[in-house]
């Protein structure tokens, strides 16, 4: 130990696990560079004081009390790789101490703009429908297959939530010549404004686009903020695809819309997961369903890694973290977006 | 008539009509700018000289003769409102006199882009599989469901053909930081530089790409040129588009190398259109079809009449066509790809 | 001879010559796949018919008679690398005979676009007088030197022609967030909304822009058609950028409105050139003057040959050239911008 | 006040003014929404507990101490709206409260990024000299004028530094199909790489560049960083373009480097300002001046004022400012530019 000036950096990644999170690259540079002890989560306690003294980071984000932070005096860095933050420790101590908390979830936003804008096509050009027609001989050829088709170039977009996941999905429509409408109460518009997007309210997002797309996290003020009165204001034939997470619809209004014909959706988060298997979603005409399975690529897993050993890099070198994105004072005790139980 | 110099217009749009590639506001701007005689298209002869001596325009592509253009002093301009340019005319008396023929199949490429970005997304991603097996309570959450998954993003592209169709593409394809590869043997290598694309060799998109969408127009010398061989020569679990005619592939191959696992496809187009019932390829597992309908949106039809509309305007103040597509010496005869029979 | 089976290519590229326009490996390309013949521009009817009844190729736009063209039965393209057109042949008998003209005038589009764009920063900015000043130790520093600055980002700009050039720069102004208005009657407004700039009259161009750049080539049409009421219409402080032809403005009129102080100007063009040496556009406080040089850059120069190589070798493999400008049977004798005389 | 229940705010925004950093409309809104006490900077511990009790916001930066922010315990933010932090308050004590300090120098980021074009294309084409060789009746005409004449457009670009400067700049080159690389320690490749541009050591940047934009900010360990070693490692005739601050370089160095012939220059900053009126940089060919004012636009202090609005609604809201720059614990001490003292 004497000869081992490593940073030390203790290995707390579960419900995922460094060989998920890490290329295999990676992970050898990890281990080049750290000094890293593998602990028990639920125990973190019971590491010693050489152990816990010594400590600059933790990957993952263990339960941690106040005592236990006491006894480490070197942390810089709770590196979080579930990709919401957990009600487990005193976050006034560490803003106070100026202990850093920090998530990897951005690495989630490209997979999930991808499949939505999937969705977005699929619901536009009928194209899940028209593969099951197709099987079983039912097909309808050339324009008699169109009677609902629409384009999404030159259409109304909206995005409700423009974090990470909201920006890769509007970087995706670039080539779409679209009007963007963007509703972030928690983003400045003249930021919306640079990004090439129209601050909107969601009223006007919800009446005036073709195409929404809802990215916003869960927060303790947004719980079914979308329901009925709010599928009522959309377009006749517009599209809901639902990519963060289902708290934040009313769930039954929401397939009311699509069974009326008013509107049609797609989804991959839904109120209880795994759904029972006779849930009325299966069924649902006008719906495209998939099982929370948007962001879960094992190249976005890999990417976390990456994220991590950019900002250890930068916090080792003295510089505050940038790559990853950082727990707020003001709001981390508003996220309530459930943590995952399964990678 | 001694009174009307509006100049005067053919129209012969069948299998179009008037109605479906006008929207209201054109159809009538038609009308107020030029005098527009409806004629049966198999017998464009049979109108008297007065017509035939006046007409500057013919919307459509109806067969001519010599004899019947010689009666046609001031025509400038067939405009082709089918998509391809038909055999039926003496091209060589036309280029010589320097009347254009011009098609609208432009108007295809932006809906036909969006179905195969959506069609290329849905492979990655398996969205119509995932959705089968969700309504059948099959469904795998989460990273589970995500074993063949990849992105676009950041992924090798090729694009086979750069008309219309693959500039299309390849802006649809702009926020994606893919490397996007291009085999056009017609196109020179700067042009496609300058699109921000690699000129590729056809053998180097084939090996070297992760999504190919082949849009190639069928002529004389491309007839069935990607068969078993090209499809060996892909990558491993990549997806191939097929988005032009059938003839350029041979599909019994395209079905092998899906069947055996080694690629995933999609095709908006068969070697009979339409399929027998028992078309192997309507329960072929990996391949998503589509029943020739990625074109033939209203909305495209309608955009037909505002290029013919353009295009007249600029003719009539004494300038060249720009807006739709002109027929070329060289190759009018090489262009292979077969009339549509329905719209 | 027997055994040369390289298509023959005459050369007579004055005032350019092959060693401007072909790099040293374009220049051994050429002469691997051509047998090329240099001749007299002003003689070309004293070569022999065996080298007339031979060429495929002209490389440069020499006088030519209709006698001459018929000892020519090969020829497919004139290839004019000066980059107006030269009225010095017949041109119904190479339309009619489907013998191509074509021009690299586009390799300039770019150098003129980039010193364009120079000229409305250093308009805007005052980068010359503040640089001369500064010289002299008259420099104003901070907010001081600031009164007139103003910034092209989220500006108002117009394009007036919308050729190679005018495409050029709106592609150099697209990470200014500006507002961009086009007039040329020669496009359609379709194709202008694509490139993503407002088709626009020219009033309306006049009146709304704080910078215009003037990219339209003369023609029979449209000389010194911007005169002392279409300055006046411009904003108070706007800039006036001339990058085409002096004879498409009232040089006069353009002078007066910077002398008055209503506007600012730049030109790289003048009613006379070289301009006498006590032109009051010499002494202008207001203006940039720059001396015919926004093109002439060596490195387009070199871009002609490879643009002249690419067409060749589309047309030897029967296909239509593409890289370079076509002549048009309805637009050449309109076409007025003078031949350089110097390169 | 009993029933003023606006949050208060203290102004003491000096070198500036409000009326210099809020436009009508904002200076109206900023005094609607808040109870806006005009302080003297010096003497903030002359405000009575009444007023330090209340203050959420200091608009400006003035000295403070511990013993102020103790009878501040409602403070939010502290809003520089200089754009360099000031070494005047115990930092420690402000980010153990929470309290945010925040820059609105960003407002920079844009006019330094177009004035820096503006010189890279003067440089490149020599467009200030010409002018002046013009108006003496010197000025070569076309390609004679051109010796040095080179394009951005395809060229090799180098950015030291990617902050607000850096990123705005690259927005700029977006229309220039160039290959750009940055060398920025502080920030992680994979951010640089999502910008699009090449993450690059500082040898690279500097030897593989035709065109060099410094805007790093000075810090306490890169003062002088450009030296006579540098320049040597510069292309021969590449440019250099000083926008940040004269200490990262060795200026005297850079003089000798563009006196030599090695290379060109434009630079915005100087060791001393304002600089005597024999300085050798004066009369230096092959660099252009300008007086320190890229900047200082009225348009960009406007701009300020705008953010300072924006942050404080968000706060106002229970949320982190999210549109000007926070101070960081990490590197708030060692960040060194000097304050400004004129506007």
């Amino acid at each position: 130990m004497l000869t081992d000036n490593r940073p030390l950096a203790i290995s707390a990644p579960e419900p995922r696990s460094l060989e998920l999170i890490f290329n295999k690259d990676a992970l050898s540079l990890l281990h080049s560079k750290y000094r890293v002890v593998e602990a028990d989560p639920e125990n973190i306690a019971g590491l010693g004081d050489d152990i816990l003294g010594e400590a600059r980071y933790i990957i993952g984000q263990p339960p941690l009390s106040k005592e236990v932070l006491d006894r480490m005096p070197r942390l810089r860095c709770i590196l979080n790789v579930e990709s919401n933050l957990i009600n487990n420790m005193p976050y006034d101590v560490l803003f106070e101490r100026g202990i850093h908390v920090v998530t990897t979830g951005q690495v989630f936003a490209e997979p999930v703009a991808e499949i939505g804008l999937g969705f977005a096509l699929s619901l536009a050009r009928g194209i899940v429908d028209a593969d099951v027609d197709f099987r079983q001989g039912k097909e309808l050829w050339g324009g008699d297959g169109n009677a609902s088709a629409r384009l999404l170039s030159g259409s109304d977009i909206g995005i409700v939530g423009f974090g990470d996941l909201g920006k890769a999905l509007n970087r995706l429509l670039s080539g779409f010549r679209a009007t963007v409408r963007v509703f972030d109460p928690w983003m400045p518009p003249s930021i919306l404004k640079e990004h090439g997007v129209q601050p909107a309210g969601l009223d006007e997002v919800l009446s005036g686009s073709d195409f929404i797309f809802v990215v916003a996290s869960v927060t303790s003020e947004n719980k079914g903020f979308l329901g009925g009165t709010a599928f009522a204001r959309m377009r006749k034939g517009a599209a809901f695809i639902l990519l963060s997470r289902a708290d934040v619809v009313d769930f039954e209004a929401l397939m009311a819309a699509v069974a009326s014909g008013h509107i049609v959706a797609a989804s991959d988060v839904y109120p209880e997961e795994p759904l029972s298997g006779d849930h009325p979603v299966r069924s649902l005409k006008g719906f495209i369903r998939s099982a929370h399975r948007a962001g879960a690529l094992d190249s976005a897993f890999k990417k976390m890694g990456d994220m991590v050993l950019e900002d250890m890099d930068l916090m080792d070198r003295g510089l505050p973290p940038m790559r990853c994105k950082r727990a707020e004072r003001e709001t981390v005790s508003r996220m309530r977006s459930k943590p995952v139980t399964r990678n």
